[in-house]
């Protein structure tokens, strides 16, 4: 391994973190907050550089990144930013306890929204701005940014790239994100931008409409009320965090050809169909099932297609207590939580271009289970899949899958019921936030013991970076190699 | 499709299906039982008799079948025989619905052991005889025995056993087993022998040994009490029982090999091995997290050792009522089910090989991930996995899982709650019988709907033909082409 790269490029990260922290240290000042919250920031800032300088000491002899490098700085950037960016919170004394605001930061940078905060309106402004602003820095990634920032010859941003970016990758379209990390944070800064200004409109506040839109565009669900949406209890606001939730649960991509007027492109994107399809035929159902629990049918669509469009972009705002609804109702928000957004968005999940690649792979199978002799070519927005893409996907479904169920196992230990269990893991690993039972919308996760906290926390982590990066993480063999190459 | 020869099949397993109900029927006499009974088996038989020579009044002018057409006779076999066999239990009263006929006897056929019988112990000997004996036919497949008895051309035996046979295929073993299906058959009776004698050793009667080695060997789950196992309360018969039900989890074959004193085929088989080390590995963890629970460590191991033996090989007998146990045990439980038995045993779930191959996929997918030139080939037993081997498994695990969804989506329309939704479906796709909450081992199915039975029957069909057979005969192309063949 390029040790001295690695060092290199986590030093970067780091001082691109200073520049975060800046922000809120700045609105402490607005706001005239304590002097405990400014030294806070203060010593997170001077932590920060001390460790930014002595990883650079060292610089680079060569620039070579190999995709396992990339996976590697991908993770380990992933935790020390978290646990820089929990400092504020612990050392303001805002949040007592180090593993929580470890956690509550981590569900922020992973976009889950998943809070230890049994009183998020207590926060001071500057610390809720933090919280909420690491679901801007984690919606595209840290690394996006720091390729966007300082360019870098091409092949090592592919690497990167690839580690951070989410769903499963057509080499072209990486090769041109690479290329257009710049276009892809126009795009994001743009989507919160618009989302904001809408809220205002909607005579939310300012700073709650900032704080709203960072949630609604990183699909994170962190807010600043107590009672997340419900707080406004107004239609046009949750119209508009439901339409921007959907539409943050998009391909970026889609946005970058609507920019070429490329139109065709757009309208015959399948992954875009099938998103639309599993929405609306989610919100039908769900519709019917819980029509008997509803007297008025426009409370009833607002509830519900707020709710689904929360839980497919697994942001996880919420207007409804949707852990009260039908057990059928809850199974489809389950089955949603899963599937996720579209590869290429701030959304987590399995994704819905694995879905579709998956769906169409079965279809395949079962034409040659029936026809041995039959020969099945599979194609994608009229491109065809090879068999390699085809090995990838299902596999990455069944470890999803298996590393889920083992999570599950873990936290079980300490959740009484299995339901619960089900719901904080589905919750977390794809980054939605709130779960079913002990942990739904109307309850948080503050009750959980410590460890418990810690495996939620690399829950979040593994699905926000789908599971190989933290995996190859714990690698033995990689540190092997490494502690060979660096005497 | 060769239509004429497909009814020549199915009026054969009829004619096999006679010979099933003679059995009962005459140990009707030696109990003195109703003449209602008598009369059920009577019009049964006759019934079968009439349908089985209409259908085979055309004689086949050829006998080739082709893997659809495999596809489809066992569907329709397995349906019909099942639709019949309900007529004895109906027809005389004793399961007054037809519908709650049919689910218990395709519970039985299924090797599933589901039940929804309030009282068993009132059932007349003989009809509880012909409710285990299912078990029995259905635990290696009634075409496997057909083949056995009326020998075919190798061709279209093969493409019957694929239809019928649970795992994946190793060419193989497969034509192997075809010329076998009368060792596999003899392999089986022995198995149930040997159960016999060691209950009835154990001072269980006579009759009732004889059922639960139907339910032993067969992995089902039907008992002759109420109260399952646990009536007898006694320690040997649950070893015995336990013990017998993780022997028949395992694939026939090693016995075949054990008979060639091929010693070293079998120590070496990777699946075995895993199927060993998931039991005792869920047995340890099962008892640590249990410990508090319990005062008496060897009645802990006696309850632990029984049911994870009882539901890994999807069998469903019950001692202890597992329902009440931890979150982190029942979760370990509804793993194992989904993991179920070994292939080529008559244990259910996705089978231990599957999750072999599946496991050496995410493995050899990891390492490329890691170092993409890496070339990574896999082997099991020694032997290289193809590439298509791999796709099938990777498709049929999702495709199990997707199916699963839907029926715990379609069973919570009428399930109040979350755990039961999942357990009812995690219980019958995998052929265990007893769920969790409402279907737990001390209950039964009896509440449920009329379409939630049918729905859990079906459900146990696809579970036990493994999918394909049943989706494929709801494929509109397949009749469309059968209509034109036929005309």
């Amino acid at each position: 391994m390029n040790n001295r790269m690695i060092r290199y490029i986590i030093s970067r990260i780091l001082c691109i973190e200073i520049a975060f922290i800046f922000i809120p240290f700045l609105i402490s000042f607005y706001y005239h907050e304590s002097s405990t919250i400014k030294i806070a920031y203060t010593i997170t800032m001077f932590f920060l550089l001390v460790v930014s300088f002595i990883l650079s000491i060292k610089l680079p002899k060569n620039t070579r990144i190999y995709i396992k490098e990339g996976y590697f700085i991908v993770s380990i950037s992933w935790i020390l930013m978290s646990l820089f960016a929990a400092l504020p919170f612990f050392i303001s004394r805002e949040i007592p306890s180090y593993i929580d605001a470890l956690f509550e930061v981590v569900s922020g940078f992973s976009t889950t929204g998943a809070s230890i905060l049994n009183d998020i309106e207590r926060l001071p402004h500057s610390l809720l701005f933090l919280r909420s602003f690491t679901h801007f820095v984690g919606g595209i990634g840290v690394l996006v940014l720091a390729i966007a920032i300082f360019p870098k010859n091409n092949d090592e941003a592919l690497n990167i790239m690839k580690a951070e970016s989410s769903g499963p990758m057509y080499d072209k379209l990486v090769s041109r994100m690479s290329y257009n990390s710049r276009i892809l944070y126009l795009i994001y800064i743009v989507i919160i931008i618009i989302v904001t200004i809408l809220l205002k409109l909607g005579n939310m506040p300012l700073f709650d409409s900032i704080i709203h839109a960072f949630g609604t565009a990183g699909t994170g669900g962190f807010g600043s009320k107590n009672t997340s949406i419900s707080y406004y209890n107004s239609a046009y606001i949750e119209y508009v965090i439901g339409i921007g939730m959907i539409i943050s649960g998009l391909n970026f991509n889609l946005f970058y050809w609507l920019l070429l007027k490329n139109f065709k492109q757009i309208y015959k994107n399948e992954e875009m169909r099938l998103y639309f399809k599993i929405i609306i035929i989610s919100i039908i159902l769900i519709c019917i099932n819980l029509y008997p629990q509803y007297k008025n049918i426009s409370r009833l669509f607002r509830d519900v297609f707020f709710t689904v469009s929360s839980v497919i972009t697994t942001t996880g705002f919420s207007t409804a207590d949707f852990d009260k609804w039908t057990a059928f109702s809850k199974i489809i928000l389950f089955i949603l939580m899963f599937i996720g957004g579209c590869a290429g968005s701030t959304a987590g999940g399995i994704k819905i271009s694995r879905i579709l690649i998956l769906f169409k792979s079965i279809k395949g199978q079962m034409k040659r289970s029936a026809d041995p002799n039959r020969v099945t070519t599979i194609k994608i927005d009229g491109v065809p899949i090879n068999k390699e893409t085809f090995m990838k996907t299902t596999n990455y479904a069944i470890l999803f899958i298996s590393v889920s169920l083992i999570f599950i196992l873990m936290i079980a230990w300490d959740i009484p019921d299995i339901q619960s269990a089900f719901g904080a893991i589905a919750a977390t690993i794809n980054g939605v936030g709130p779960g079913f039972g002990a942990y739904g919308p109307a309850s948080n996760y503050s009750s959980l013991s410590g460890v418990s906290k810690i495996i939620l926390s690399i829950c979040m982590l593994i699905g926000r970076l789908e599971i190989i990066p933290i995996l190859i993480l714990f690698s033995p063999s990689l540190y092997r190699r490494a502690l060979k190459n660096n005497k």
